[in-house]
């Protein structure tokens, strides 16, 4: 089997997209707060995927690419490595389309993670992260099923679908000067990088990573993908060690820049969040409101948007988190 | 000076409310959680008023009384005494017409409460609860200053004004069966018993109390207003002693009923609100959620509207709660 290499996404597959999703994601709310504007001098607006089904942006990319395998992709399955964000959204887009899902987790996952997977029917599969290889795992299996292996950023339709949340917020709030956009594997980033085209809109996209793990900026200097072996932050959902070559593509080509967010301030930001927006984020989801604000760009009197990507955070880490 | 009984507040008087408020309160979002229609076998549809401004529906109130006041009375100014959210109501609503406030707290209330009701640009005149009478003071400094004073819950004005949620939830989400409301004061209540008569809705319309702060279900009961000198609840929004006479008389006459919520319930729902909704809502705010999932109303295969009243609370005290 000799891989092919996916084709690249474009600004028409990101407006696809949200015909494909229309009815079936929600259409998350923009929120407002007079205190976060008056704290950067700017307006601001957050796209709130933390409102998103399964408490994150990823079902958007997920359903995306699920709806478009054949008929008979569809009753062979497919499958995912994640023990985050993106294996929950699999998992239900598959239940709404009725396809088989299996999850492969490490062994020591969250038992609440695994219990969502299980909750929305996908089968897990475990691992030991120590000494075995997720990856390929999951394409032995992939194999011996004959199920479509979807990986959390490097597909084209999982990143045209991640697009659609930046879709939104660009076609609801017009006129913005500035976009800020969590980044990870990079789909994310990517797809909102695709959504700005799509629209003609020349607000100015930057991407926001963890202090610790700012391997797509580092990737963006060098020109090619930088790899940080062990990020530690509490930014979970920005572990990936590297971005996925076709985001990197793509942001390469398209993004004004990265800028990051220490720890400390993620906690802040949470804080915020939960004390003046009544909004729940994980601490990845802060990204962007943490990078707009400390990440050194003058927003003074621009209107500025703000991708809030999900909210599922363990309720006893989210308390330490307000509490310390 | 011989106190006049002010007027009952009409339906009339809801959607005039309703258009004082247009483009000044927020339109609060109305947001949906399968996972909350799984638990009930029912369809719900929560008004987010944790996200109105203030974070609480008592802004409603607040503008809706303050913007009747003639030019004599705005130049004099208005008080009132709470710890809570109606101060900060007061307050904003006050700043927002440029009449001066006054605020009057227990001199050991929450400091980030003090400061909330400063920063809109309140004066704020402490007292002894142990040793001096709130009420009293209040009319002092209203009859010394000639100030307007605007009860929470005892003015026709306040409660049209508060009418203004469930008006807008009914107006949006066609056909409910049902609709539950906090009960503290009653005037939310009572006001959502004139929004629903103003629509000519159908709806059946219960009030929901702490368990042990049941004044409202006991007076109900009872055809008078019974007190309860000292409740004990998490619920401090609903710590009113007793209801308020023009909110009885309302909801003596309109009211389907009264059903109570516990507090390790209301814990429950906070969590759920956190976890699932990703929604951050006080113990009071999580009043109708928990009455319509405990309070013995068969709800199975209705549409079901829950007004969550507010997200005001203590980051620390909040953290308490999701870490229990």
């Amino acid at each position: 089997m000799t891989p092919i290499a996916p084709h690249a996404p474009t600004a028409a597959d990101v407006l696809a997209a949200a015909q494909r999703l229309q009815g079936v994601a929600h259409r998350t709310p923009v929120l407002h707060s007079g205190m976060a504007d008056e704290l950067l001098g700017a307006q601001l607006f957050f796209k709130c995927e933390n409102l998103q089904r399964t408490g994150s942006f990823k079902f958007r990319g997920a359903y995306n690419a699920l709806a478009q395998l054949d008929a008979a992709q569809r009753q062979r399955g497919v499958l995912t490595f994640s023990a985050g964000n993106h294996a929950q959204a699999i998992a239900l887009a598959a239940r709404l389309l009725d396809i088989p899902a299996l999850v492969v987790m490490p062994e020591d996952a969250a038992a609440a993670k695994m219990a969502a997977a299980r909750s929305y029917g996908a089968q897990v599969v475990t691992y030991n992260r120590f000494s075995e290889d997720r990856e390929a795992i999951s394409r032995r299996i992939a194999q011996e099923r004959g199920m479509a292996l979807i990986p959390p950023s490097e597909h084209p339709q999982v990143i045209a679908g991640q697009g659609t949340a930046a879709l939104e917020l660009l076609q609801e709030v017009p006129r913005l000067h500035y976009l800020f956009v969590p980044v990870g594997g990079g789909g994310l980033f990517a797809g909102s990088l695709l959504a700005r085209q799509a629209l003609g809109s020349s607000c100015e996209t930057w991407g926001v990573e963890p202090e610790a793990a700012n391997d797509a900026q580092q990737s963006l200097r060098s020109g090619q993908i930088v790899q940080i072996a062990e990020p530690r932050t509490i930014a979970d959902g920005a572990l990936s060690t590297a971005l996925s070559p076709l985001a990197f593509a793509l942001i390469g080509q398209h993004a004004e820049g990265i800028t990051t967010a220490s720890d400390p301030q993620l906690v802040q930001a949470l804080r915020f969040f939960a004390e003046r927006m009544k909004t729940v984020v994980e601490p990845t989801g802060a990204l962007a409101f943490a990078g707009a604000r400390h990440g050194g760009i003058e927003l003074r009197g621009k209107r500025v948007g703000i991708i809030v990507s999900g909210g599922n955070v363990d309720l006893a880490r989210y308390a330490r988190f307000l509490s310390d």
